[in-house]
């Protein structure tokens, strides 16, 4: 098994996204520039969604316009659409993220529509991305459990992941968006997966509600996974935050991984301070472990 | 390999000791009724050491005469010598517990005398303890690494395990006293140990200080270790207190076995409220992840 493991840093994004307090322009730029200097390679920059559904996203198009490229480095935007994919392309995001979730409860709520209605209905960005030679990353939510149908059934993430990876995306982020799931169940789960895809086709994104989030890390890379989505400071996922994500911080993540041996190519130091100084900035609670040991 | 999982409750004890808030005696006596409810066999109650060098713990002896006795709980104290024995002995505590480390400087500093002398000195306590039919415990600190000698030889963790069960010790509680520990390195010390012990002669009390503690639970957990030492509410370890000793909180511990299908014998949610109890008693945060998931 690799020794390599690539992190997606959804701080940003997925992160800030959930976090009620205001975050200028500046304070992401100098963020997502700072994730960039600690070796983080792959960067969710932001989302094109509609401003009045995700206010905390409505300056994307300029985050994407103004910030400082560092080579080797690929900055993703979520699209829900056509309409974001053509922004996301116009100011040159590298990569553009898909989701739909394993849930049809969940799907219904947010999306108004099936699984398969909401997977049908990406079909005309996928094609456009490969015209444009984008890549495109999927993110399914709910692989465990949903708020509104409770558990999942494996069979369904295997079905929707095997969709996704049939339309063209390059990858496929399996989240357990209510962090419910633990590692027992989770380790049971990606084998399951194994059995009809390659872990390099696949990525985790655990969240830590019920502190279970690197348990669940550390199970899926015994079984070869490489790829684990995370955000700096445990951004959007502060427990104390009602309605918090449950996002598990890079630090920790990052800290476990080293301990294993693996190659981040992440400078820890480097990745605190990143995560101390957007704290600052915004306002907040740094809710990674490493980060307040190391203060 | 078994799934029965014993959970040793530190939060009384090692725990409340490492909180700067006054516990008052009815608060305590409180958190152990309602821990004895919730369905904890093991609950380590008080500590019988100078009270000028612990004065949390300077009521002990009224915790031990005043606690409603439920059947099937052991009730245990940490006694760092003969005399805290003989009050532990006379108050009628079903259990004692002594401690030492596998790091010469921390014995230095701490109990100023080598690893050797140290285990040497308890001799005569596990002797009466012996006679009274008092089982003793054995906690081992910086089993991974130690504040002043930076990484524990694995030999040295060997050595201490091996004199402490040939005195007596019916379990060697082995403690990642800073939480630096990862599970991969946790994986390989315990596989260690298992060639020259049986697991059920010794028992995990990991600390979360690096956010670490529920990985590597679940890394011991998949090599048969079936006791852990924990904390409810993660009481003397919330990381936002300064010097905390980054206890692990047992409600968060819990719900990771009982979702690998183990069987602890636990209410989680009478534990939840246990956990909320005490931590409105004494005004702080409440650190486990599961009991804000819930609330």
């Amino acid at each position: 098994m690799s020794d390599q493991v690539t992190i997606v840093e959804v701080g940003p994004r997925d992160g800030l996204q959930n976090e009620k307090n205001v975050v200028s322009l500046d304070a992401k730029l100098r963020l997502i520039q700072q994730l960039g200097e600690a070796g983080l390679t792959h960067i969710e920059a932001g989302s094109f969604v509609s401003p009045k559904w995700v206010p905390q996203m409505a300056n994307s198009k300029e985050v994407f316009e103004k910030l400082n490229r560092q080579k080797g480095i690929c900055y993703s935007a979520l699209t829900p659409n056509l309409k974001g994919f053509d922004i996301a392309k116009q100011v040159g995001a590298d990569q553009v993220a898909i989701f739909t979730a394993a849930s049809e409860g969940f799907t219904q709520k947010n999306i108004n529509c099936s699984i398969d209605d909401s997977i049908a209905r990406f079909s005309p960005l996928i094609e456009q991305a490969k015209l444009a030679n984008i890549p495109v990353r999927a993110y399914v939510s709910c692989i465990v459990a949903c708020p509104y149908d409770g558990r999942t059934k494996t069979e369904k993430v295997v079905h929707v992941t095997n969709r996704l990876l049939e339309m063209g995306c390059y990858e496929v982020s399996l989240g357990d968006t209510i962090g419910v799931g633990t590692p027992t169940e989770i380790k049971a789960l990606l084998s399951t997966l194994l059995k009809e895809f390659s872990a390099n086709q696949l990525a985790c994104h655990f969240h830590d509600t019920y502190g279970q989030a690197l348990a669940n890390q550390y199970a899926a890379l015994e079984l070869g996974f490489r790829t684990f989505d995370t955000s700096v400071a445990g951004l959007g996922g502060c427990p104390y935050a009602r309605g918090a994500s449950g996002n598990v911080s890079t630090e920790d993540t990052v800290y476990m991984l080293h301990g294993a041996g693996m190659k981040t190519g992440i400078d820890l130091d480097l990745l605190v301070q990143a995560g101390e100084q957007i704290c600052e900035s915004i306002g907040r609670t740094n809710c990674s472990n490493v980060a307040l040991a190391k203060r």
